[in-house]
């Protein structure tokens, strides 16, 4: 079967700051015409970002969307054409006010391919050197930092819920005994 | 510091059939005022479904926003209303045709907190027992089985891309040894 769905027409219909939604009219493959909203986003980079106790530096702030104070890893939006590994130097900076002296790419995945084109970014940065931080002027947040065996206890408790959160958060607890090529 | 936004004044831009977005006036710790786009989603769930083997059901769809076909575990939106473990045994017949000996909820997250109310739970189906699917007649979908093991490898090589697929697959590959109580 081929899966694929031809765009046929797309609509505008709202460009803003952080997302622009369309509707796209698509070719589905039994042949009939089917509606996609796709929200589109230029992507994001989050960060697990370790000192050289194994200690994971999180931040907390309040999600709009999710009506309450979340407790997340660093992350931030790419900027127009901005590398993601810089992104999330430029972040771990800002948020953070830390460089990491070992960086590894742990994966690129889609939130929500169902519907939303966000692809993040996730690294492990190693080797922090602490700082003072210098977060964006409409960003507030409280930065904290706990043993990575505490974070990994909030996941598995499910207090921790935030999807690249968590996605950093077990592979750092349970995925770095393994070997891996670094990337 | 208090971290909360409240909302001042919300604006409706679009009512779809899979989201709705709005944009939200806060106010802002600091007294300011600050806009939030806000991409409305009834929720969904997500399923990482083992028989007897320890093989994952997997489906490969094609996904318009990420303009790819992808590999995922079989999951969907939330009917109004709907009780997530419900709509988790709905999925699973609709999409693999199998029902499941036994059920534990991995986790509850949100996808992208920053932009986005979607919330996932995600549940392991464990003790499958085959059957035919009945996707909807909009879904194109192909149903595939794979020793988790290999699930799990072409997370680790990244090409299972989906947030959901990674949060489930990490579990039941690295997690299960753990003892936890069944929920």
């Amino acid at each position: 079967m081929n899966l694929e769905e031809k765009t046929i027409a797309s609509q505008k219909i709202f460009s803003g700051k952080i997302v622009n939604l369309r509707v796209d009219t698509v070719l589905l493959p039994n042949g009939k015409r089917g509606a996609r909203e796709i929200v589109e986003h230029s992507g994001a980079v989050a960060i697990v970002a370790l000192d050289e106790e194994n200690n994971i530096y999180l931040v907390r702030q309040y999600r709009k969307a999710a009506q309450k104070i979340m407790l997340e890893i660093p992350a931030g939006t790419l900027n127009q054409g901005e590398d993601p590994l810089a992104a999330a130097k430029r972040e771990l900076r800002e948020e953070i006010g830390a460089r990491a002296g070992h960086w590894e790419k742990i994966c690129s995945y889609y939130s929500s391919p169902g519907f939303c084109t966000e692809e993040l970014t996730v690294y492990l940065a190693a080797g922090l050197t602490a700082g003072n931080p210098n977060p964006d002027p409409d960003e507030f947040l409280e930065v904290t930092k706990m043993p990575l065996s505490q974070a990994f206890d909030l996941v598995r408790r499910n207090e921790i819920m935030d999807g690249k959160s968590i996605i950093g958060i077990q592979y750092a607890y349970w995925g770095r005994q393994d070997e891996r090529p670094e990337s």
